[in-house]
This record gives C-alpha cells, sequence and structure tokens, in this order.
C-alpha cells in the first residue's frame, strides 16, 4: 500500500489516482491520520492537476461514506432536496419547502450557515423568534415524515471528511475547483438521504461562478456525479448579478418569504420558485411533465396551502408561527435610512457581491466564522436592474443596530449602485435549465 | 496588505511574487502566524507553478534573514564552507577540512544528520570516541578561530524558516523542486557565515538529482542564486552513480578517511578531495588559478599537515584523537558476513542507493528521524564497477549488531550489486566541473 506522501506525490506529478487511493486519502484524513498540512498539499495538487470524473465520483462516494447515511425509507411521501450554490438575497428555500410540501413532496434539508457576503438559510431560519434549527439525526427523520418538512443545521455525523475538508479549503485558496465543488455538496446531498435534488447554480457576480460558462461546466457535472451516485440530480443556472428579490439580511428576507407565500413576493423570486418547484415535483415522480409541476405549485401557492405548510413547518421547529401572517414578530433593527439617487438615469450596476459586502458591514452576516449575525439588519431594495430613478429617488432602505454600522453600509451600498442614461441590457433570470 | 490566503491564490493562479509577498511569507511562517497547513498549500502552488529567478533568490535571502546570520569577520583566515547534495560513502568533509585547513583556509560548517539512504556527516563524527557536535554559535567561531576548523550540528538559531519548511517539504511531496532545493542549502550556507563555498552536486541513483541533467540545472541555480547573495559559490557535479570509495557507514568512513589523509585511501575518494580542496583555495582568494591550488592540497596530503589539522580538530571537539593513526579506537559492529560473487564477470550495476538502503537496514542510518544509528554499522565493498570478478570472489563485507540485521542487509545489497560478461562503460567522476 503506497504511503500517504506518495499519494500526494502521484497526484502532484499528474496521475490518475485509483478509487482505493481516493477512498484511503478521504478515510486517513477523516480519522486524523493524514494531517491537516498532508490534505492541504493533496488539495492544492488536485486543484492544479486535476481530478478526472472517475477520481471525482470516487471522491465524493468516500466523502459520504466518512460518517452517517441518512435513512429516509420511513417517510411514506417521496422526499426531494434543494441546494443553492450561494446566493445574496437568496431566500429560496423558505418558499420553496413548503410550496412543494404542500404538493405531497416531503423535503429534508441539511444546510450551512452564511458566510462572507452569501447568506446562510439558517441564520435566516433562526430569525424567526423560537425557531431551532438543532436537531439530531432521528428528530431530523421523525419531523420529516410527521410534518413533511425540516431544515436543520448539517449534523457533524454526516460527512465529516466534507466538514474538515472544506475548512481547510476556505483557507489555502482551494476552494473554486469544480471537482472539490462537486464533492463537497453531492457528498453531503447523498449522505442527507434524499434521492430527488434539484441543484440551482448561480452565476454572476454575487456567485462563486462569475461566468455562465463556469456555472454551466458546475451544472454539468454536478449532474453527471449525482446520476452516478444512483441520485436523481436537476440542475438550474440561474442568475445573481443582482440580488434575489429585494430584501438582504435575516428577518428581512423571512418576511419577503411571507409576502412571496402570500402570492405578493417580487417577481423574480416567485418565479425561481415556482421553476424549481415544478421540477421537484417531477424529480421526485409526484408528476410527468414540469408544465403539471408548475400548474400544481401554482396552485398551492394561490390557494395558501404552501402558506400553510409553512405555519407547520415553523411551529415544528419551536418557531412562532404568526410570523406568517404578522411581520411584526420579527426583529428589526433600531436604526435605518435611505440611499437616494443622486441623478436621473436607469439603474444599471446592482453588483450583488458588493450588496452582500454592504449587508455583511451592516451586521447581517458574517466576516469570520466567530462573528454573531443581527437578525433584524439588512437592505431592502425600492429599485432592480433597469429601472428608472429620478434624483432624490429612494434606491434602498437600509438597516442596522448602531449608526456607525449604518454608514459603514450606506457607504459600500453606493458603491454597488449605478444609475446611467442608457437603459442596461436585460438580463434573463435563467441562464439554462 | 493581501493576506496569507490572497498569496497561496496569486502562486496557485501562476503569478509572480513580490520580493514583499515573499518575506511576508517567510515571516508569517517562521512566526507561526502562517500554520503548516497554508505553507504546504504555498509550497504545492510553488512547487507546481514554479518561482523564477529573482523570486528564487528572495525567497533565499528572506530565509537566511528569518534567523541568526554567524559573523565570522573575527577570523584571521579566510573562511570557505563545502556542501555536498548527498551521497552514499561521501566521507569528503572528513578529509577536505583539515586539507584546506592546513593549506590556510579555515572550514566553518553546520552540517545535517543523514535520512534514509544518504549518510550524515555529524553521524559520521559522532563514531569517533568523544567527538561532540553540540556547540552554541560563540563557541563555534572561536573554535574557527583557534582551530582553523569546525563542524557542528545546525544551530536552531539559524535559519528557522529552511528547519520548518524542509520538515514539511519532507513529509508533503514538496521536495524536489531546484528553487526549494537552491533556497534551503543557499539560506542556510549563507546563514553560516562563510562567503567562500564549493557546492559538491551529487548526480546518479544514489542521488536526489538521479540525472546529469538535473544537476547541471540545480548547480547552475546554485551558482547564480549565491552570487546574486554576494557569495563566492563553485559547484561541482561529481558521480553518485555507485558509493564514494569503498566504506559505507559511520565509523567505516572515519577510518577510510583517516586512510585517505595517510595517502592510502581510494582513487576516487581521494581525487574529489583533491578537486574540491584545490577551488576552496582558489575561491577562498589564497591561491590565484586551481592548479595551483591543486598542488597545495596534494603536498598538504602528502607531508602530513593534513593529518595533523585532522588530529587538532578531533581533538578540539573532544575526540580521541588517536583515531588519526589508530582505525582499533572506533567502534565496530559484533557481526560480519562476506557477500560473494556467484558468477565470473565484470561487477556493471552498483547502485548506490540500494547499498545506502542495505547500510540503513544494517543499522548505519535511519529511516525515521527518531531512529538511533548504530556506529559500527555498514558495508565496505571489496570491488567497483569494472572491476573483475570470479565466482566465489569477495563482493563486500558486511557489519551489524544483530544476525538479523546483517542478514537483511546481506539480502538488500545482493540485490544492489550486478555481475556480467560484459565491461560496463566506464563512468566519470566529474561531470562538470
Amino acid at each position: 500500500m503506497r504511503s500517504i506522501v506518495e499519494l500526494i506525490e502521484w497526484k502532484r506529478d499528474g496521475n490518475r489516482h485509483t478509487e482505493a487511493d481516493i477512498a484511503r486519502i478521504v478515510e486517513a484524513f477523516t480519522s486524523g491520520e493524514m494531517p491537516d498540512y498532508q490534505m492541504a498539499a493533496w488539495l492544492m495538487a488536485a486543484f492544479l492537476r486535476g481530478l478526472d470524473g472517475d477520481e471525482t465520483v470516487w471522491l465524493t462516494r468516500a466523502m459520504r461514506d466518512s460518517g452517517r447515511v441518512v435513512d429516509l425509507s420511513s417517510v411514506d411521501a417521496p422526499v426531494a432536496d434543494k441546494h443553492s450554490t450561494g446566493g445574496v438575497g437568496d431566500k429560496t428555500t423558505l418558499v420553496l419547502a413548503p410550496l412543494v410540501a404542500s404538493c405531497g413532496v416531503a423535503v429534508a434539508k441539511m444546510s450551512g450557515r452564511g458566510l462572507g457576503h452569501t447568506g446562510g438559510t439558517l441564520d435566516k431560519l433562526e430569525s424567526i423568534p423560537g425557531f431551532s434549527v438543532e436537531m439530531d439525526v432521528e428528530d431530523f427523520v421523525e419531523q420529516v415524515r410527521r410534518v413533511g418538512i425540516a431544515v436543520i443545521a448539517q449534523s457533524p455525523e454526516i460527512c465529516p471528511a466534507d466538514k474538515k475538508m472544506y475548512a481547510l479549503r476556505d483557507v489555502t485558496g482551494t476552494v473554486p475547483s469544480i471537482p472539490l465543488i462537486v464533492s463537497s455538496i453531492l457528498s453531503k446531498k447523498a449522505a442527507g438521504g434524499a434521492s430527488a435534488i434539484v441543484l440551482d447554480v448561480k452565476t454572476g457576480s454575487g456567485a462563486f461562478m462569475k461566468t455562465e460558462e463556469e456555472a454551466r461546466a458546475l451544472a454539468r457535472e454536478l449532474q453527471r456525479v449525482g446520476r452516478a451516485l444512483g441520485l436523481k440530480v436537476q440542475c438550474v443556472v440561474s442568475d445573481m448579478d443582482q440580488p434575489l428579490g429585494r430584501a438582504v439580511g435575516n428577518a428581512l428576507e423571512v418576511c419577503e418569504a411571507v409576502r412571496t407565500l402570500h402570492g405578493e413576493g417580487p417577481e423574480d423570486l416567485t418565479e425561481l420558485c415556482l421553476e424549481l418547484g415544478a421540477r421537484m415535483l417531477r424529480l421526485a415522480g409526484v408528476v410527468v411533465h414540469d408544465a403539471e409541476g408548475r400548474s400544481r405549485v401554482e396552485q398551492a401557492l394561490a390557494d395558501g396551502s404552501a402558506l400553510e405548510a409553512f405555519r407547520r413547518w415553523v411551529a415544528a421547529q419551536g418557531g412562532d408561527p404568526r410570523v406568517a401572517d404578522d411581520p411584526e414578530v420579527l426583529p428589526r433593527s433600531d436604526y435605518s435610512t435611505v440611499l437616494s439617487a443622486e441623478r436621473d438615469g436607469f439603474v444599471v450596476g446592482f453588483d450583488a457581491e458588493a450588496v452582500g459586502r454592504a449587508a455583511v458591514a451592516l451586521g447581517a452576516g458574517r466576516e469570520t466564522k466567530e462573528d454573531r449575525v443581527d437578525p433584524g439588519a439588512g437592505i431592502v431594495l425600492a429599485v432592480k436592474r433597469g429601472d428608472r430613478v429620478v434624483r432624490g429617488d429612494a434606491i434602498a432602505t437600509l438597516y442596522a443596530s448602531s449608526v456607525e454600522r449604518l454608514e459603514m453600509g450606506l457607504e459600500r451600498l453606493r458603491e454597488a449602485v449605478r444609475v446611467a442614461s442608457e437603459l442596461p441590457a436585460p438580463s434573463a433570470l435563467f441562464h439554462e435549465v
């Protein structure tokens, strides 16, 4: 058997690993036999020399098997999961989970917290008074069975290899590699137990994948590897050049999600949820065509059954179900201010990453893992790209818990927005479905 | 200022560092601010993306300046140093240091211990009863001044960055990179205080650089970077396809070095010492041409002044000076056996790395840093490549402290030797001077 150093050298020299090599690396790293510095060297070698299609499948499988694999066979309904590669203002899960659950597809999702300019679903849910995301795997399965939805924090029993590898990639410059991203996403999804998974790959300034080409390459690889692992996977490439919807910040986004469940949400968010929902219904096998799925979820939104599923879900996880009807139960920061247009024209730049960073400055996100999130802080955009403004019009309202943070956020948001004389080229919400 | 992660990403993407970038990396790593896993990622990125000529100079300088730089200006004589990239049976320093010291060039050398198939000068010296290689920098300088020779263990005050980096490279598959090898060698030599340095780059099966082309590339880079740091550097590329001399193992090599100082050494070792010695004299400025240096060192060997310098040196470091006249004071292992030729013919293969590994199996070297070396163990070759043997002739005598080790060593040595019908092509001791 080759030593760990020999395996690092093998990849360093551009050779292909066997399935056994990769299983050995993942096991040795998970057990602690292979220290962080050896994994860091292997990750950089894999980043620069690449992992081929088979190696990526083997890595994903070995990472999935590094911990517990959740068994959802006791759930009567078909179970689906949804994952987004991360964006700004992306509160899709909050709408989508009750939407498809009300159509008979259970949603079992383990999620992460926000870091950097992208928000995290857990932070958003925790802004609902009482809502708890910490739950052991048995209670998770039980809630999926009973309520049809559970969204909880990643269990430490699930994919320990990914947890350790991701923390290391974050500090060693080895994040943006398609094989490493694919294995990280799919190992967790596969271990989470759902067999039908819709993946929303974001592209644009606010996303990991800055270009459509990169996003498409990632989407193709996610589908290929997912299928190789026996999962039903459908990818959608969607826009993250500007924030999704109008709210950025935890309680503000919950509020917008609730409005969307009431049928009063922003067009882009509503449309994305309906499209993803239609695909989840088809993947889970409750409808045959996307079009049929689409009319089912439209119906669920219109007749209030999605909103009712949201209420049941919030209550099941200890949250105050009145949030579904009264946004006043949500926290809101004490200070607010308005960013106004300095000239007449059209909104052209609305750089999502910069808006995300402004929200972090306001207190809505984390710069480091240890930071605490301010649930009431954030931004509500009054305009979207292409909208016409005249000088003095409100562009956004900002919320923060201190005047200092408010000013920092205002300064950053001002840099994120641009008003020009020419109407910008329209950008599509979906790049590829 | 860029963060460490940004610097790793910079090199990962194939960009060129500034001098300030490299100084920052070395400082952060030495201080502990940059953890091992980040350095491992940077080292792999530097290995695969390369460091250009300027980056290598900056890295060497930053590593030199990571600790104390020895000041030898108080030594009246010109001071030279010598370094070999490591070989099997390479006891050159033991002959060369007294040889040039007796010609008026002081030798100040910090050295390392053996690891893997190559032996270390310190282990050889420590096989002399009483000889001590541990000394602080003040005493080191004082001994150079007083005796004209000091060879001691690398001080922890010198090049701490190299110490940490080398340990990490060893376990992360990042050893065989010319920029990293050059900076490791020259940063230590530069910090050791000598300004005239002869570097013996080994090539062949027993060396790091397996091919002459690689060895020449390393030699050129050592000369270029050395000069950029203000050092007088001369490289010699010499053969390590077969062991140097006939003895491999610590006390056995001391014994051979003493015989060489008596003018009775093997031809290849004697020739290498005279050639390197001539160059050290010229570099140090006591002669103008190599030819003049050559006759000076030949004279010193012939008239016993080199042997007398050896006696003074051994005594100064606490060793038993009788070793210069009586090999019986050296330890010798209890068990010995002879490897005989199994057929008539010429000795063709005498793979130096395999001979080195046989010596390690006998107890003469270390597999891991924690292993203890058996000073009396090793191999004395009865023949060299190209020698004619008849079946039953002795090829080598092996020494070990147990029958088990003796048998392990015998088995490995048998694999290292090949006897064939055809005379092998002659190999030159010097590939490039």
